[in-house]
């Protein structure tokens, strides 16, 4: 599905984000995926949500040209594992960037993290934002009680702090640990996951990734209900590829869905983007908007072909890893 | 997963449901998946449960043995597409055969569901129990709409009513359609969603299924949350060899962990025995107590030659469908 938005919208000779933005409201409706979700959004609500920002949607798109493109945030700084010394250097590097909001790994170890976090919070300051990220590592009681020894560190959100099918798990935890806001949906299976996840109040950030559900058909009713649970979409982006989809989708987001960036920051991973012909483009701590025909899902034949199991020369013995 | 615990309890010289009635409260704890389910099933929780019933495990084999099985319900009259006269001869057979619970399929035109029900009322009376299933087919507000309309003929539970990963939706379901009881469980993916079912008092009937859950580990952590909940399961049984696994389930739940038959009734659909080893045996609407090694889970070697794909003679050309 993926491939056929990148089909439709190299055809149509514009980026996807362009594509999008130039259908009528009842068109993005019509391509929208709304089974099982009428209890709380019909299409024609859906239509009429759409049809609100649709005046305005050649402002939000300048808007986004004069500002640099659409805010991101990297995760490169704090994965598990790193020295705190490399932490220190990548979150300084990831300040010189230009990024306002970092990300850290947690989970592993209370004190470990109370330690790695003082250090974020060393680097980065008060002013910037802090989110960390347990990876379903947590039960709920022990998300609650391990959050709350984190929380004098501020995090912006806690993503993922337990199972990603437990909406209720999410919605308790929430309760819990406000103001820190709990974010989740990188496994989020469905567009009746994120449904409930809206209904039960259990997140205070959607992170839709773009190749778990079904391409651009359910991720509009997923952008749909978060407009009207009013929930901000910050797509998840760790994985091959996923920062050159979520690019489009986030811009298509701010133009004609949300018309905000109040609270919208997507994710930006630095690695393996030299496999596609159209990589992103990351400038300041933006994704500069993508002018390349399609939905930039295109690999290079060479990474295709080294890469294709089991023949790909990557695979074979004396292939480095 | 399915084969180990077939092997485990073959090795034993045991049928699986003995394996596991012989093993202790702790012992059967070890062997659950108990992740994520800490916030209402904890350890030593599901350890209690086990214990009270264990003193009188015994009492409740020999019932089963004296009453002839543990009870089932078919499925085989109510497909959808049978004539009205098949429909009404097979629904005689059924009553013939000794069963008090039948289930047709509904859904498709409302106006044939009313006449449908009415036929099978006519048959089996209204003493014995009319089950309805949807198989996922309605949004909410419809599904309450179309249930409303079969009430009068006293639906023992509207199995499947809509997506079966919509927690919130089977609640608002079950609360608009009492005293309908709610049943769903087949497509159930893990421990998660029915530990969610349970919190949210969505279902009255857990309908588990033995190969779509982890096996035997993942689906202990859901009868001991079933118990705890005192919500009845019902095994999903319609699908080839699920008979010959769900018998197993059902008598350990019997004999160690619910203690009652009360609204428990397991699926039976009489289609493809013919290939297992042990197929299970139905005598008046029960499932005998299996006394072959194993979970019943072996198929003869003629069946996996014919049937596996691509090479065996079932694939070719020329085979009779």
């Amino acid at each position: 599905m993926n491939a056929l938005w990148d089909l439709a919208a190299r055809r149509a000779d514009k980026p996807l984000w362009r594509l999008l933005v130039e259908m009528t409201p009842e068109e993005l409706v019509d391509a929208a995926d709304l089974r099982y979700l009428s209890d709380v959004l019909t299409r024609e609500q859906a239509i009429a949500l759409l049809a609100e920002m649709e005046p305005t949607r050649g402002r939000r798109i300048a808007d986004l040209e004069s500002r640099g493109g659409y805010p991101c945030y990297t995760t490169s700084a704090g994965w598990l594992g790193y020295s705190d010394d490399k932490l220190r250097r990548l979150l300084h590097q990831a300040v010189d960037e230009g990024y306002r909001h970092v990300k850290l790994k947690v989970g592993a170890d209370v004190e470990d993290d109370v330690r790695r976090l003082r250090i974020a919070r060393e680097v980065i300051g008060w002013d910037a934002k802090l989110m960390i990220d347990a990876n379903q590592v947590w039960d709920v009681p022990q998300a609650i009680e391990w959050i709350r020894r984190l929380a004098e560190f501020q995090p912006h959100w806690i993503e993922e702090p337990t199972s990603p099918d437990d909406i209720l798990g999410h919605a308790a935890i929430r309760k819990a640990v406000a103001p820190i806001g709990v974010a989740t949906g990188e496994h989020g299976m469905n567009r009746v996951l994120f449904k409930q996840m809206f209904q039960a109040g259990a997140i205070d950030f959607c992170q839709l990734d773009a190749a778990r559900l079904a391409s651009v058909n359910e991720i509009l009713s997923v952008y749909l209900m978060a407009k009207k649970f009013d929930v901000p979409v910050c797509p998840h982006a760790g994985g091959v590829g996923l920062c050159e989809l979520v690019q489009h989708l986030s811009i298509f987001d701010y133009v004609a869905v949300s018309g905000t960036l109040e609270n919208r920051v997507t994710e930006f991973v630095d690695h393996l983007h030299e496999h596609f012909t159209d990589p992103c483009i990351v400038k300041g701590g933006n994704y500069v908007l993508p002018s390349a025909p399609g939905y930039s899902a295109q690999m290079h034949e060479a990474s295709v072909a080294a890469y294709s199991y089991p023949s790909g020369s990557a695979w074979s013995a004396d292939s480095p890893s």
